[in-house]
């Protein structure tokens, strides 16, 4: 009869599977082999194990539709962030974390809308151009934004809110420009009362996410793009606790002078503005 | 201000965590290397990421106290077995699955009591010697086992039946012996109605486990050790589920002779006897 051993075992539990489909076969075995080789090792001991198995049965039980702590935990360790990199095409303005509060169905607004209306903090402009990879701007470019506010929450998080409060799908003009104002978010912590807020204790993290706005920015023929824009010199901009800063993402908020004019319409003068340029590359 | 690539990234998400205890450090590190050279090395997909992050929700949300999808999924992927290889002692029994049906208070029995009752099944003698790993014998050392009937079910799983049937805690005598009767358990399937039930039908896997006995052996000043006994020739013993089988804890089951003797009182009379010694190593 067949015997296994812990060097012999991992050969054994590929051969188990029998997938028609060569990509699942290749992640699959690829993933036992980086699993079983962390498990001999590190000499992973039962207690260990089973740890690390009700560790992920704890964050089974908090998860709901609206809270995936599956995700909280690939973002704190870096993988979503990987997964964004991975996937960013050479030429393309990088990726950054979706994230857990985008709605797919969030209004169109018109150009030179403000989204955020009475409420507090700086008003900014945001502005841009939408390209392809050789430097041709993209007239009628999708550009769907979302944001937290000036105290760091989300509308859709708070009771009593409109959901569908800063957030505005924007296309760009003949010039292949987008243009709105809000407010300025603020930083904010990522749910810690779980077991990923576990983890970032154990691990003497902190759990602030650097302010940032984010966007889905996509143009026929053209590969859409999953970003986030952080402003210079922000508190957690060198440690985010979902590690999405890229420098490339990094835009300058610039104080707007009383006398300055745009050569376009807008329905609430703003205080600053924030200049970025996204790029797409052509793709599905 | 920092950035970080793909390359990077791996060492930022350590450099993150500022944990004491260097053991969890370790642990950490080494996953995280494993994890993110499995992303680079398979340029994995967003689609492919968040279906992988949404099967681990999907096993969270199937889980219960009485079912721990995460260890199943440990089990098929033969983790839980390498676990227990690693940690098994020179010289000592080989550990095997503990699995989900042990309960720690099962009741006490006299040597030569009978587990099967009055149920269909072959009833067979299983008795052996537990030792030391220097070959002595071990009186006084402590059997606790659990198993399946002949229809390949524990009485746990079944409404209306006591769920301490086919359980017992022996101690061995003064020649350290251990010696009960009971029905000889057939094979029976893991859980496949959930997530792992799907990954097993998308490798073409059965979900069979061979027939098998559960053991904890301990006494005091040794090592105790979690293993399983097997048997010779049975369904599914080259390609048990979980990977629980090694050659080292397969007995044969032999046919008991109508005039044999022993030499030690039964309580039912046995169509079959197994012969298993258990060696415990020093420890804690």
């Amino acid at each position: 009869m067949r015997d296994v051993n812990e060097f012999t075992i991992t050969e054994a539990v590929k051969q188990s599977f029998h997938a028609d489909d060569e990509r699942f076969k290749f992640l699959l075995e690829k993933l036992l082999d980086h699993l079983h080789d962390f498990t001999r090792e590190t000499n992973l001991t039962h207690e260990e194990w089973m740890g690390t198995l009700n560790f992920l049965y704890d964050c089974g039980k908090i998860s709901t539709p609206e809270r995936h702590e599956f995700i909280l935990l690939s973002d704190v360790l870096g993988f979503s962030a990987l997964v964004d990199m991975i996937n960013t095409r050479g030429g393309a303005t990088e990726g950054s974390n979706l994230g857990p509060f985008y709605l797919p169905d969030a209004p169109t607004k018109e150009l030179g809308s403000d989204l955020g209306g009475e409420r507090t903090g700086a008003c900014v402009l945001c502005t841009g151009i939408v390209r392809d990879t050789l430097g041709n701007p993209l007239p009628g470019a999708i550009v769907d934004t979302w944001q937290a506010d000036s105290a760091g929450t989300y509308p859709i998080q708070e009771e009593g809110q409109d959901k569908y409060d800063l957030r505005g799908v924007f296309t760009t003009d003949d010039q292949a420009r987008y243009y709105y104002t809000t407010v300025l978010p603020k930083p904010y912590t990522v749910p810690y009362d779980g077991p990923v807020g576990k983890l970032l204790r154990a691990g003497k993290r902190h759990a602030w996410r650097t302010a940032h706005l984010h966007y889905i920015v996509s143009a026929p023929g053209m590969r859409a793009i999953t970003t986030e824009v952080f402003f210079d010199g922000t508190e957690y901009i060198d440690n985010d606790a979902v590690f999405g800063v890229r420098r490339s993402l990094v835009a300058k908020v610039e104080r707007v002078k009383p006398d300055e004019t745009f050569d376009f319409e807008l329905e609430r003068r703003p205080d600053a503005r924030i200049r970025f340029d996204f790029v797409l590359a052509p793709g599905e």
